[in-house]
C-alpha cells in the first residue's frame, strides 16, 4: 500500500510555519509499517487543494490530510474535499451536532459562522473532535482512503491517535499491535547518531529504526510486526540492548521520556527535591521541569536571577566572585547553585550562566558559552561548555537541557561521574 | 508565474526531521514577490524523485529542489534530474575542478567517494558550494527553471543568496516586492477573528487575508501585489485601519511583533523594568521574556515561587493571606506581584498563581483558574479568570500570555485601564 500526506495552509506553503504536522503523522504511520512515500503543502487555494487531493488519490491507497477546517472564509479543505470526491458540499448533521455538544459543555455561544464547519463532502464519515470545534472527517476518494484532521497541532495529536490510526488500521488489515521501543538520547548530532548505528539493517532486519529530532534531544526509535507473537518482543530486546550499548550513556531514558520527565522520575524516586538558579536560560529550566504533571512534588524554586544585583542580593553570590571572574564563570555557577539549594533548602540546586547571544560575545567567552553548577549532599561541582550555535532560542534549549543532564547524572550514579 | 519547492530525503519523508529548508526558501521568495503554491518532500528514491520533477516541470515556471547532492548511495537528485530532462548524466569538468578547489582550499584529501557529486545532468549549469562539497546546479526542464542545492541548511542557506535568488530576479524580470501588514491578535479565538472579518474581502478585493495560530496568539497577514507601485501600500494602509478598528484592543501588535516583543518594546520605550513572581506559568513568563534578545535592558528577575514557603520566604507574601485565601487568589498574587516589585527594585511586578492541570482542581477553583497581579508606581491590581483548557500546556501558555498582557495594557494607557 502506498501513502501520502497533504497539508494545507498559507502560513505553511508561504513559510510562515514550518509543516510539523506531517513530520508527526509519518513518524507515528511509520511505526505502524506504512512509509510515507510524499508530503505536500500547498496554500489556502479552493482549486489547489482540490487538485492536490485529486492527484494524490490517482497515486496512493492512504491520504492523509490537515487544516483548512476552521470557520474562515480561508478554510476551504472541507469544500475541496467535495469537488474531488464528485460529491456535494452539504450540511452533515453528526458534525452539527458534534459541534453543538462541544460548545454546550463549555458554556460557549456557537457563532454562525463556526455552522461552517459542519459543512462536508455528502457521504463524509464524521470524527469527533474532543478539544477543538472542526470536526474530522473520511471520504473514499477514487478507492483511495483519506482522512481530514484540523491544522492545529494540539487538535490534530488528540484525534489521529484516538479515532484515525486504529482505523487505518482495520481498513489495511495491519498487524493489529506493533512492538516499539522508544530511546532517548542527548548529546550526539543525529548525523553521529545515524552512523555509529549504520549496520541496524543489516544485524536486524525484521526491525524498523526511525529517529525524530525534537532539538536538542533525539528519539530513536524501534518498531516491528507483532503477529508472530512473542518473537517480536525478543527481537526488540535485542535490538534494544545493541542501540543502548552502541549509544552508552548518550541514552538518557530508555522509555522515550523527555529529559525533564526523565530527571523528574528519578527525583521521585529518590525523594528528593530540586531548585533553580538560572541566568542566562531565562526560566527555561523551571518551565521544562514544571512541565511534567505532578513536578510540585519535586520542584521548590527557581530564581531567574538576569542582573548581578539579584544573584548577589537574592542567591547570596559574593560581588568579589562576580567582580573576580564575572558572571559567566564556573565560579557563579557554583555560587549560584549552592546559593538557591541553602535558600530554598531544596536537595539539589542547578544554575547556568552563559551567553545565548545573539549579542553580548567576545574572543574569550563567545555566545553558545555556558557555566552549569550543581550543588547536593556534600558536594558543589560546575563547569564551562562552549556550544557551536548562533541562535538565542537554540542556546536556551541547549544550555537548560545541559544542566538537567548534569543533575541526571548525579541522580544516576552506576552511569559514572559527573 | 508559478513557483514550487521540492525537498528529497527520507529522514524528512518518513518524519525523522521537519523541512526547514521550504520554509525558509518559501519566505525568501515571497519577500520577492512570488508566492509559492506547492511544497513537495518525497525520499531517497530515484524514480519518487523524477516523478515529482516531471510533475512540477509540467505545472510551473519555477521549481528549487534541495537534498540528495551528497556523495552516498541514497543522494539520487543529479541522476534522477538527468532522467526526468531526459539528457545522461555525466560528469561535469567545472563542477569537478569547484569541488578540488574546496577541499585543497582546506588541505583535506578528497575522497573517490566525493567525486560522484561532480556528476551532474548535461547541459547543466554549476553553482558553485563555498561551505561544503556538493555543487548545486541549475537546469531548464521542459521551459521550468529548476535550482538544485544542497539538503544540508547550512550550505543551501548560504548558496540560495548568493548564487540563486539574483539568478532567479533576472530570469522572471521581478517587480518590486509584495507588500504585506501583518497584526498579532490576542484574547479572541480565531472563529471569532474571522467572524469579525468575514466581509474583508467584498471591501479590499485586492488584498489577500491570512490567519495563523500560534496559540493563544492569532497573527492577521493581509498582503498585495507591489506591481501598481505606491496603490499597494495606500490599500494596505486602509485594510489596516478596517482591521483595527474591528479587533479593537484586541491587536496588541500592528507590526506582527509576539506578546512578549511587544511588551519589551513599550518598557524600553518607557524605560521601565520588569520582575516576575510565578506560581503556575512556572518559569514561562520568564522565558518568554528572555526570547527577546535585549531583554536584560528591561527583565530583572523572576521567582518561580512553586511552594508557599518560597512564596513567603523569599517574595514576603504574608502567611495569614496563604492561609486566609489560599495560594490561588488575587489576594496572593497581588502580593505577590508587590513582592517581586519591593525585593528587586523593578519599576512593574507581574504574578501568576493558579491551577494548570491535569490535577490539582476543585468545583471552586477549576483547571484553568489563574489569579494575575500587576504592580507598578502607585498600584497594584489583580484579578482571577478561568479558561476552558484541560491541557497543562496550553493553560502554561495562555496564562503566561495573559500576565503579559495586563502588563502591555499598563503600559498603553491609551487603551483604557486594566
Amino acid at each position: 500500500m502506498k501513502a501520502e500526506i497533504l497539508s494545507t495552509g498559507d502560513e505553511i506553503v508561504s513559510g510562515g510555519v514550518n509543516d510539523t504536522n506531517s513530520t508527526w503523522l509519518a513518524t507515528n504511520l511509520l511505526a505502524m509499517g506504512i512509509a510515507v512515500e510524499r508530503c505536500v503543502v500547498v496554500g489556502d487555494d479552493l482549486d489547489g487543494i482540490g487538485r492536490a487531493i485529486v492527484e494524490a488519490t490517482a497515486r496512493v491507497d492512504l491520504l492523509l490530510v490537515t487544516g483548512g477546517l476552521g470557520p474562515t472564509s480561508d478554510d476551504l479543505t472541507a469544500e475541496a474535499a467535495a469537488q474531488a470526491g464528485g460529491v456535494d458540499w452539504v450540511m452533515n448533521p453528526e458534525a452539527l451536532g458534534s459541534m453543538e455538544r462541544f460548545f454546550e459543555k463549555r458554556g460557549w455561544d456557537m457563532a454562525g459562522v463556526n455552522r461552517k464547519q459542519a459543512k462536508l463532502p455528502k457521504g463524509a464519515g464524521v470524527i469527533e473532535n474532543s478539544v477543538g470545534t472542526a470536526p474530522g472527517f473520511y471520504l473514499n476518494i477514487s478507492g483511495c482512503h483519506c482522512f481530514f484532521m484540523p491544522g492545529v497541532p494540539s487538535e490534530m495529536k488528540v484525534m489521529a491517535p484516538k479515532d484515525v490510526f486504529f482505523r487505518i488500521q482495520n481498513i489495511f488489515d495491519l498487524p493489529c499491535a506493533i512492538a516499539s521501543r522508544s530511546f532517548t538520547v542527548f548529546g550526539l548530532p543525529e548525523s553521529e547518531v545515524g552512523t555509529r548505528l549504520h549496520d541496524f539493517n543489516l544485524r536486524f532486519p525484521g526491525v524498523r529504526l526511525g529517529f525524530r529530532v525534537d532539538f536538542p534531544l533525539i528519539e530513536v526509535k524501534l518498531s516491528c510486526d507483532d503477529s508472530k507473537g512473542e518473537g517480536a518482543e525478543t527481537v526488540l530486546a535485542g535490538a534494544g540492548v545493541f542501540v543502548e550499548s552502541t549509544l552508552g550513556r548518550r541514552v538518557i531514558s530508555r522509555h522515550g521520556l523527555t529529559m525533564e520527565q526523565e530527571v523528574g522520575r528519578l527525583l521521585l524516586e529518590a525523594g528528593a527535591t530540586v531548585a533553580a538558579a538560572e541566568s542566562c536560560t531565562g526560566g527555561l529550566v523551571a518551565s521544562m521541569l514544571t512541565d511534567v504533571a505532578g513536578s510540585s512534588g519535586y520542584f521548590l524554586f527557581s530564581g531567574v536571577t538576569y542582573t548581578n544585583d539579584a544573584k548577589v542580593r537574592i542567591l547570596g553570590v559574593k560581588e568579589s566572585t562576580l567582580a573576580g571572574f564575572g558572571a559567566v564563570s564556573e565560579e557563579t555557577a557554583r555560587e549560584m547553585a549552592q546559593g538557591v539549594r541553602g535558600l530554598t533548602g531544596a536537595t539539589y540546586g542547578v544554575s547556568t550562566s552563559g551567553i545565548a547571544g545573539p549579542g553580548g560575545g567576545s574572543d574569550d567567552k563567545p555566545v553558545g558559552t555556558v557555566c552549569i553548577g550543581v550543588a547536593g549532599p556534600g558536594f558543589s561541582w560546575a563547569k564551562r561548555y562552549v556550544f557551536p550555535f548562533d541562535d538565542r532560542g537554540m542556546n536556551k534549549k541547549m544550555f537548560a537541557a545541559t544542566a538537567l543532564e548534569m543533575l541526571r547524572r548525579r541522580l544516576t550514579p552506576a552511569e559514572g561521574s559527573l
